[in-house]
């Protein structure tokens, strides 16, 4: 019998308790032992839940419970999460997390922690729900360089790309349709200005690199700027637009970005609507690959943490320490300036104007959208498009272009 | 340093060789040792090739050499692949292969065999090539019951229909095109009758039930009888008619085929393409996923033999056997004639005749073809379809038609 402690007793939290329940018996036979929730850390009680007399509110009651071996994080946020990992770890647990921000944070030194303890951080749910990216990163890609990943990495914007591009409403709307749908938090800001995806991105892009890659230094765009108006130009381009978060390694190192981009039907990603997420991966002897799954919800991703606990559960005695390269050193990423795309513009300039200012362009025009054209560049830097923009004059707006 | 052995340096073989030099830096730092090739068995000789002093005829003397820890099969067929790899195993050797046909006769036993000798019998490149679906079976979706996996398992079919298609072309026409670039072999009856895809069901049908499925006991349709005229009735129902490998877990068991479907645009394979396989997988907590790559190629499937080649570094020293669910006892299928489908069917015969047999049915009408009618039935069993079609006559095609 393994005995398990889970912190956090809320959405994720709750969905592993039932995880663990519905599937136990073939969880048993794969882990190789059976699974048991000895503890429920949080700061409430849950009077009436079948958990209810194992809730404890001192995170140390677990840390100092030999027979606890494998810890699972739900909590949320980097502290407390961070003191309880940390403690867990110190006291030679396994632990399981779903915690991106914690991740993205402190990923490298929990690691190294771990592996000092000769025990196992995982994190698959922190990135994708339940698709599987981290753990295939980290083997079943084991041999390959990867040289670009691009996710849709939060559902709560990709349900709202594709509620726009299907009923051509506004933002403001789609986003009050969202919250209404419990899709949305009621300040949405983590997911509208695309800070969740743009953590997610950084954990991935460490895995890759091996090195700590800060979020902060990654250039953000959310989507609060596409409107109805970009989606028409958009379908007549016959492309969709979506939130990617993207890294690619380069020669002269790796750049990141969260931006929306306009996609065309031959992306693989093109074809990834409402609440879903997916990945597109390309290594150099793999070539491309996708993995494609529900990017969030309470069950998708406890079968992500529970799926943690069976590969810790089959590293228990002896205590068995899964390599994950991911050093503290900081990764100092290309400027984002650096960075080459198309992009679609839409301005109330002439084409004179815009002949003269980005050459020869591509021109984009909706019969019901009067006094502006909207046009498609060539592939220039991002330092250049400013520039360029800037002398333009009127922009309503840009929209990097994707393959 | 941790010294392996390839056995068969066809296509494969000389990728894995090829892939660990590429990365050859990267794959040591994951796998925490440098990796070598000590001995390349192969019935020929390879003067002129940078392993030409590696190649050995005897599987014994990779056998008798302590030094060799891994061992990478990749000669294909049961015959005498099985008895290389038994030996390797009996030797205490780690074997990873990319073999469909050994793995589906006898992945059961030398997966038992490996776990007595306390070593891996991995086996990734056997079903997709680069896409992980193995491991991802065995690790990441191991806190799921797998209520559905469905894949397009095969290259040279996919690429086939799509050009039927893009192109309107006839299956002959197609075919002799594939085996122009390489796509399809000279006797392509593996792949154009579903044998390949078969295999690869039986494989991952395997390790979702933890047991024995004889490849023999699946249904099995190729793709000869789909027609240029199937594919224009496909486009007017706006569907792509795609070879699906199936299985699924019913109240009853397990059941399994393979065969054409006819796809609509929401179905997650609908967008695979050309030589690229997908699997789809329904999870009971995980919801759906989608695996999405190369299915086949010299450096995707070498990439996969790699990743293994990494995977059991990682458990070297001392071995560790890395637990899979596969029974040798077999399972029985769910008779296929149970299984329930709707069908797209072509007659000649009259509308009331077939509103006489099948009730009522939705019509497909194609203008430029004459002298006869499309529909599609209702949901039936195999059973029932085909005393329908009995009854009905003159039946010119009958295609299953998937979500």
């Amino acid at each position: 019998m393994i005995k398990v402690a889970v912190m956090g007793y809320g959405t994720i939290g709750s969905g592993v308790v039932e995880v663990l329940n519905i599937n136990h018996d073939s969880i048993a036979k794969r882990a190789g032992n059976e699974i048991e929730v000895k503890y429920v850390l949080d700061l409430r009680d849950f009077p009436g839940d079948p958990i209810q007399d194992k809730v404890v509110h001192d995170y140390n009651i677990i840390a100092n419970d030999p027979e606890v071996s494998i810890v699972v994080e739900t909590m949320g946020g980097v502290e407390p999460a961070y003191t309880f990992v940390k403690a867990m770890l110190e006291a030679g647990k396994h632990v399981t997390t779903s915690n991106k921000a914690l991740v993205a944070d402190k990923g490298a030194e929990l690691i190294a922690l771990a592996k000092e303890k000769n025990v196992n951080f995982f994190f698959e749910a922190s990135v994708g729900g339940g698709i599987p990216i981290i753990r295939s990163l980290n083997t079943c890609l084991a041999a390959d360089e990867i040289e670009e990943i691009t996710g849709i990495l939060n559902g709560t914007t990709n349900y709202m790309m594709t509620k726009m591009s299907e009923e051509g409403s506004e933002f403001a709307d789609v986003l009050k349709d969202a919250q209404d749908k419990g899709y949305a938090e009621k300040d949405p800001t983590a997911d509208i200005e695309g800070h969740d995806a743009c953590r997610k991105i950084a954990i991935l892009t460490s895995l890759v690199c091996g090195q700590q890659v800060d979020f902060n230094d990654i250039y953000t765009e959310g989507i609060t700027k596409v409107s109805a108006t970009d989606i028409k130009y958009a379908k007549k381009m016959g492309r969709a637009i979506k939130l990617l978060a993207s890294s690619k390694k380069a020669a002269d190192g790796y750049s990141a970005m969260v931006a929306p981009f306009l996609l065309s039907p031959e992306h693989p990603l093109y074809n990834v609507n409402d609440v879903f997420n997916a990945v597109f991966v390309h290594g150099n002897v793999l070539g491309d690959g996708m993995f494609y799954g529900s990017g969030a919800g309470k069950l998708p991703t406890a079968s992500a943490v529970a799926a943690d606990i069976v590969d810790i559960a089959r590293n228990l005695e002896p205590n068995k320490n899964t390599q994950v390269e991911w050093k503290a050193e900081k990764l100092t990423l290309v400027d984002y300036k650096k960075a080459e795309n198309a992009f679609f513009v839409r301005t109330s300039e002439s084409k004179e104007k815009i002949a003269e200012v980005f050459g020869s362009v591509e021109y984009v025009e909706v019969e019901e959208v009067a006094g502006e054209i909207g046009f498609v560049t060539g592939v220039m830097t991002e330092a250049d498009f400013a520039a360029k923009s800037e002398a333009l004059g009127n922009v309503l707006s840009a929209i990097r272009v994707g393959k």
